[in-house]
């Protein structure tokens, strides 16, 4: 619910535009939902607190709206009405503000910047594999040089705890995530479960790690329902390593949670920063049946303002602007005339009317601009850098001196 | 309300990006506002009926928030509280979701999708020239080849009105905005205006057309407040014509409604196709003062979806893909590695897995793929462009030969 001042806001904006591009070189087609929509379009969805929907009465109509607190049920609405008739595999890229209430002790709305890919018809691996690879490339694309991939499915837990403690499912996830196996143990003997079954599920807790997780956990479900899915968890982490992604490889099989959406494979990309995930998705295979056009689907998406925070963290210098930015102080004719000279070749510049050569220092260095260009009555006289050292100018000067003059403007003590 | 699929939604996000591009070059900086905010931040900018904003209440705070109808109030806002300390003149460039009521028969709401920039600190008329300059290059940046620029000066018509019928304003602005000449008579002759006095102001409802029409102006003003305002307008004139506008303007002098924190100047940008202005702006020398940071200011604003159905309307191809996308169909582990050699190379590509020739086929067409390259165990086998003409493919076929295979695959027949 902040303003984005114009380093932070214009990072963000070449940020998402880097990961949209990398999504369309996937094939991924952008569509655009609305930021409210019916109220009942994302409780038919979400397994969310409805407390967590931001609602309000459509003064004419009456119907009650939401502001979306997600964009997957929405796309899921799109490919079940107006692009009911598309073959599938549906590869779709959408991006937009999310409306979340903040948890914790001050319960307060924020505004994320969400971008995302959705793949719906396929329920075979290949799709996941797909979606984290694509997740992976972009986030590399965008800057991003260090992170971990951490593999889950939110089957091998819930098929342990259905089987005996189905009731259980909410209290016995929280416990898991926190990975408090006293708590889940307490939970679990309260329930009557035998002490062999409560060790099982009690394991989840320490089943994170590397891919040698993997191992562990095949011993400890043989003969469960969840020996399927730790199966496909290791036929997903196989493809991943063989797409050279090994190296990033976790699992953590306590974590549960998630969008309640969520019915198989499940992945979080993190990196030092944010404090939480980067990206974030997973299979959700009952979605959109829930619009009426039951198929298999996976996704993912990525928290823009936590992408930037592990940027930053990483010391990326996303502050840095692509062009030389020129300041084209003085008065005259000539003032406007060089401004266009330089936009012509490729710069960014504005004017300063009347600025003497020290006010328009300041100005530039507090819009960030990378050097000045006095110029009189008679052309241009001389360029200052923000360092303040000086270069005279020959008044006719032609514009692809600029080209180099641009490379001196930007000495380390002249940036932003 | 409305969902945006991929080509329309692809084609605003592209348009938005030409705009954005043009603002950069002329050093405005980015700055993003939330979509809501406490509805007091937008009562205080805008002369607007209250019953047009969507209220909320925050279920936490209980604080009443708006989503916003409008971005430059917010900008003002931003300028007088976190960007108090920068030095005039600001340029600032924002985009984003506003949400109107839909006027006439069906008063839904509308979200628009706007990209606009802010010249807040000169109150000279070079201000107001940089924006109608940035607004037309802008325009033409995203494609925009005809179109025509319609002056006016909010204070022409006030100003005679202020003098004579200070109550009638509201009404009177409405007959002139109709060029309804007669109600306009009748309003004012129940307000007591002598017949001269009635004639300067009806006169009024015909002054639009060429730059002639100021010359007519100036002579129905002459000793009135109003005098000033013409004067003003010629000046503004003056220069668009010198920085070769001169073809496109024009005058309307009744145009008196606009947004109701218009101070001077404004314009509006015209072209055939949206029914309704694709840009719009003017002086606001008011608004900042509301805020507690008084200081004179002028904006535009580019209605992204209005630019869109006037490229439609002039044939501008739009729809059409800036990177040629191949399907890549068939089995086997070359299917990903044809791909990601397409990718590495520019190109986007997307897999169909175990996708005869025909089924490839009717999913390239359907989802706007240029070509379909067939994979079998071996490498890849053929391409088969849209209209079915197909060319065989050497196994050991390098990824450069897709660069002479792109051109072919967009005959025109292929295209989306």
């Amino acid at each position: 619910m902040r303003d984005l001042l114009p380093p932070e806001s214009r990072a963000r904006r070449k940020v998402s535009e880097q990961l949209q591009s990398a999504f369309e070189r996937y094939g991924y087609d952008l569509v655009t939902t609305p930021l409210f929509e019916q109220v009942e379009v994302f409780e038919r969805g979400l397994t969310l607190d409805p407390r967590d929907l931001l609602r309000f009465i459509e003064p004419d109509s009456g119907e009650v709206s939401a502001l979306r607190p997600d964009i997957t049920p929405q796309i899921a609405r799109v490919v079940a009405t107006r692009l009911a008739d598309y073959p599938p595999p549906f590869r779709l890229r959408y991006e937009g503000t999310v409306i979340r209430r903040r948890r914790g002790r001050a319960r307060r709305q924020r505004q994320l910047a969400q971008v995302g890919v959705e793949l719906i018809g396929i329920s075979g691996i290949e799709a996941d594999v797909e979606i984290i690879r694509l997740m992976a490339e972009a986030c590399s694309a965008a800057g991003l040089a260090e992170f971990r991939i951490e593999l889950s499915d939110v089957g091998v837990a819930r098929s342990l705890l259905r089987e005996h403690a189905p009731e259980l499912l909410g209290q016995a996830a929280l416990a898991l995530a926190r990975k408090d196996e006293t708590q889940l143990s307490a939970i679990l003997s309260q329930a009557g479960l035998a002490s062999h079954e409560r060790a099982r599920i009690t394991a989840l807790a320490h089943l994170h790690g590397d891919l040698s997780v993997l191992d562990e956990a095949e011993q400890i479900v043989r003969g469960t329902d969840a020996a399927f899915h730790v199966d496909n968890l290791r036929a997903l982490a196989d493809q991943l390593v063989a797409a050279g992604l090994g190296g990033r490889l976790g699992v953590d099989l306590g974590e549960i949670r998630g969008s309640g959406y969520y019915t198989g494979v499940s992945f979080a990309l993190y990196a030092p920063g944010p404090g939480e995930a980067v990206a974030s998705g997973g299979r959700y295979d009952q979605l959109l049946g829930q619009y009426g056009a039951p198929q298999p689907a996976t996704g993912g998406g990525i928290d823009i303002e936590n992408l930037l925070s592990a940027l930053d963290a990483a010391g990326f210098a996303w502050r840095e602007r692509d062009k030389v930015r020129w300041l084209v102080a003085g008065s005259g004719k000539e003032l406007d005339e060089v401004a266009r000279t330089l936009r012509a070749a490729g710069f960014a510049a504005a004017t300063l009317l009347d600025g003497d050569a020290s006010a328009a220092q300041s100005y530039a260095s507090a819009w960030g601009y990378d050097a000045v260009v006095l110029v009189a009555a008679t052309g241009p006289l001389a360029v200052v850098r923000g360092d303040g050292t000086r270069r005279e100018l020959a008044p006719e000067l032609a514009s692809n001196d600029f080209d180099a003059l641009s490379s001196w403007a930007r000495s380390p003590s002249s940036k932003e």
